[in-house]
C-alpha cells in the first residue's frame, strides 16, 4: 500500500510498503482522512528524536509511517475483538500506553512509564497511508452521524478538551486562549462548549485572529497592535478565570500569567523550546495556579459524543483537503509558511 | 502603655504609646504573646513599604505598632461584640478585609481588593504592645485546654494549613519541604497532620535540620551535602505528591519541581526577591502544577481545633522567649543571624 514514511529530518517518502498482519487483538481500517499536527511538522523539520531508538511498546524505531489523527473504516479484527466490527467507521485513539503501570491502572495512562508517551504514527506505524493495523483498544466506533471528517479532528480536539477539564473552566466564566494555531481554536470550541461566557483570542497572525472570530470568539485580540492583559482586564474588569498557553513562548506566558483574575489558572498546553521566567510575588499575591495538560487520556468517548451531538463543531478548524502524494509540498511545507491554514486533512485515496 | 512601634527601615522603637479606645463593635485584649515573623524582619530591614500610605482599611501608615502572631485575655468589648467576651483567652486574625468585595464574598478574604494583604501589625497597629485593639472579627476565642503560647502559634499555623488544605495533599502521600524555617517546619506538622506518609525536609542548616527531625520529618536532606531530588526520586521511586516552596529561591523551586511524581503539585508559600525560571516541557510531560497560597481565609477555627485536640503540637517550633524591651536585640537581630531560631514568642509583661 502507500504511505508516508519519515527517516529523518526533512526525509519523508511517500513510498509501497507492506500492510501489517491481522492477528489477535488487532483490528486494520481503510484510512479515510488524516490530519497534520504540530508534531508532524516538528518530525518533519527536526526528526523524530526518541523513535531513532525502538520504543519500549511497540517495539519499532523510524523508519515509520507518520501521522496520528486519523479516521477510517474497519475491514478487517482478529480473533476476541469485540469493540468494533466490519464496516463501522472508527477514529484512532493513538497514544501508546502498557495498561500496567500505576499511572494507567489510575487512567492516567498519558503519563505511562513505560510508554513515555509514544504514538502511532510518531513510536510506531501511523495514519498516512491507505491501511492501518493497531490493537483493538485504540479504536473508538462513530456514531451514524458523525462523518469520517469530523472523525479525523477527535484526536486534536481531545487534546483541546482534555485540557478545558483539566482548567476547571466553568459555565459563565471567562478564558482567554494565547494562540490561534489548530489546538487554540479547538480549545476556543472546547471552552465555548463548556460554557465559557467571554472568550478571548490572541494571537499575532490577523488570518489567525478572523478565523477564531468565524468559530465564536468574543474577543479577538493582536498583541502587536495592543496590549493583551491590558485589553483582557479592561474588558473583565477582574481578568479570566482561565487562561490557555498555546503558543509557546515567554511574551504569551507572561501576558496569559497577567491576564488572570484573583485564584484564576494558567493551562500549558504547548510544547516551548527554552525556559520561560515567572514572578512568583506577583502568581502569590493572586494565588494564582499553572497547570500542564499533556495529550489526553479517557476523552475520546466524550469528545466523539459532544462532536457528534453538535456542541463542537470542528469541521470549521479544516482549511483544506490534500491527497497523500501532496503530503510533503502541499502539506508539511505550506503548514510551514501559510498561517492562513489550520487544519490540513489528508486522503490516500 | 508599652509598644514596640516601627517608623522605617531599622527603626523599631521601644515607647510609650496611648491605647485606642474602645469603641462600638471594637475588642480590646491584654497582649500574652506574640510572635516574631519573618515579615517582621522583612520590614525591620527594609522598611514597611507600602505602609508608608495610608491602608484603604485601617486608615493608617507609619509609625504603626509591629506584631500580628498574637495571643491574649480580653479585658473589654465594645457595644454589640458576642463572639468573645470578657476573661476569653483569644488568637488573633490580624488579616484586614472588607468583607464586601467579591473576594471577600466568596470567602477568599486573603484577596480582598480592598485591603490588598494588609495586615493589623503591618498596616495597623498590632500585638508588640501591653494591649491592643480591633474589630470583634479578629478574635477567636481559644479552648480552655490551649494554652496563650499556642494561641501566639495560630497565625503562622494558619498560614501552613492554608497552604497544605490548597495543596490537596491526602493521606498516605509524600510531602517534600523546601526551607525549614518557621513556615516550612509548620507546613512539616500540617502535613503530618493530613496523614503524610514520608515527610521530606530540604535545608541547608543543620541546625533547622535537627529541628525538622526532631519534629518527626522522616527524612531531612541537606543540597549541600547531597542532591535533594535524586535523594527524593530514590527513596520514593516516583517523587512526591506535593512539594512545598517555602524557601523562595531559584535552587529551591527547581528542585521541588524536580522531585515531583508525575500529576504532582508544587505549593509555593514563600515570596521571593526576583523572578525564577521553569522548565515548561519537563511540566509539561508530568502533568504538574505549580499553586500559589497567600496567608489564610476561615482557618483559624481548624487550626485552633486541630492545635486543642493534639494533632498539631506546635509548642515544638518555639526555640526562645523574650521581652518586650529585648525585641530588638534579642528577637529581630538575633533571628537575622541565628538559624538555629525558629519561632521566638514576645512578653510584653
Amino acid at each position: 500500500m502507500k504511505a508516508a514514511v519519515i527517516y529523518g529530518e526533512k526525509d519523508v517518502r511517500i513510498e509501497d510498503v507492506e500492510v501489517a498482519e491481522v492477528t489477535k487483538g488487532k483490528v486494520k481500517v481503510k484510512v479515510a482522512w488524516t490530519g497534520i499536527c504540530g508534531s508532524d511538522l516538528h518530525a518533519y523539520h527536526h526528526g523524530l528524536g526518541v523513535a531513532y531508538e525502538e520504543h519500549a511498546i511497540s517495539k519499532r524505531k523510524v523508519p515509520l509511517v507518520l501521522g496520528h489523527e486519523f479516521s477510517g473504516t474497519v475491514t478487517e479484527v482478529g480473533e476476541g475483538v469485540t469493540n468494533v466490527s466490519i464496516g463501522d467507521n472508527v477514529a484512532i485513539e493513538p497514544i501508546l500506553y502498557c495498561g500496567a503501570c500505576e499511572y494507567c491502572r489510575k487512567g492516567d495512562y498519558n503519563l505511562c512509564e513505560v510508554s513515555n508517551v509514544g504514538f502511532l504514527g510518531l513510536s510506531d506505524d501511523g495514519g498516512f497511508a491507505e491501511f492501518a493495523v493497531a490493537d483493538a483498544k485504540h479504536f473508538h466506533k462513530l456514531p451514524e452521524t458523525m462523518s469520517l471528517e469530523e472523525g479525523a479532528l477527535v484526536e486534536p480536539t481531545a487534546v483541546a478538551f482534555h485540557a478545558v477539564r483539566n482548567s476547571g473552566l466553568k459555565v459563565g466564566e471567562s478564558a482567554a486562549i494565547f494562540g490561534a494555531g489548530p489546538i487554540g481554536l479547538l480549545l476556543l470550541l472546547c471552552a465555548k462548549a463548556a460554557g465559557a461566557a467571554e472568550t478571548f483570542v490572541v494571537d499575532i497572525s490577523q488570518e489567525r485572529l478572523e478565523k477564531a472570530k468565524e468559530l465564536g470568539a468574543t474577543h479577538v485580540i493582536n498583541p502587536m497592535e495592543e496590549n493583551a492583559e491590558e485589553k483582557i482586564m479592561a474588558i473583565t474588569g477582574k481578568g479570566v478565570e482561565v487562561a490557555f498557553e498555546a503558543a509557546g513562548a515567554q511574551p504569551t506566558f507572561t501576558s496569559a500569567l497577567a491576564a488572570l483574575r484573583k485564584k484564576g489558572t494558567l493551562l500549558v498546553v504547548a510544547g516551548f523550546s527554552k525556559e520561560v521566567s515567572i514572578d512568583p510575588n506577583a502568581l502569590l499575591f493572586k494565588e494564582a495556579k499553572i497547570e500542564f495538560s499533556l495529550a489526553y487520556a479517557n476523552d475520546f468517548p466524550t469528545v466523539i459524543k459532544s462532536i457528534a451531538e453538535g456542541k463542537l463543531d470542528v469541521r470549521k478548524v479544516i482549511t483544506r483537503r490534500i491527497k497523500l502524494d501532496e503530503l510533503v509540498e502541499d502539506g508539511l511545507e505550506l503548514l510551514t509558511e501559510d498561517k492562513s491554514q489550520a487544519k490540513i486533512l489528508v486522503s490516500p485515496n
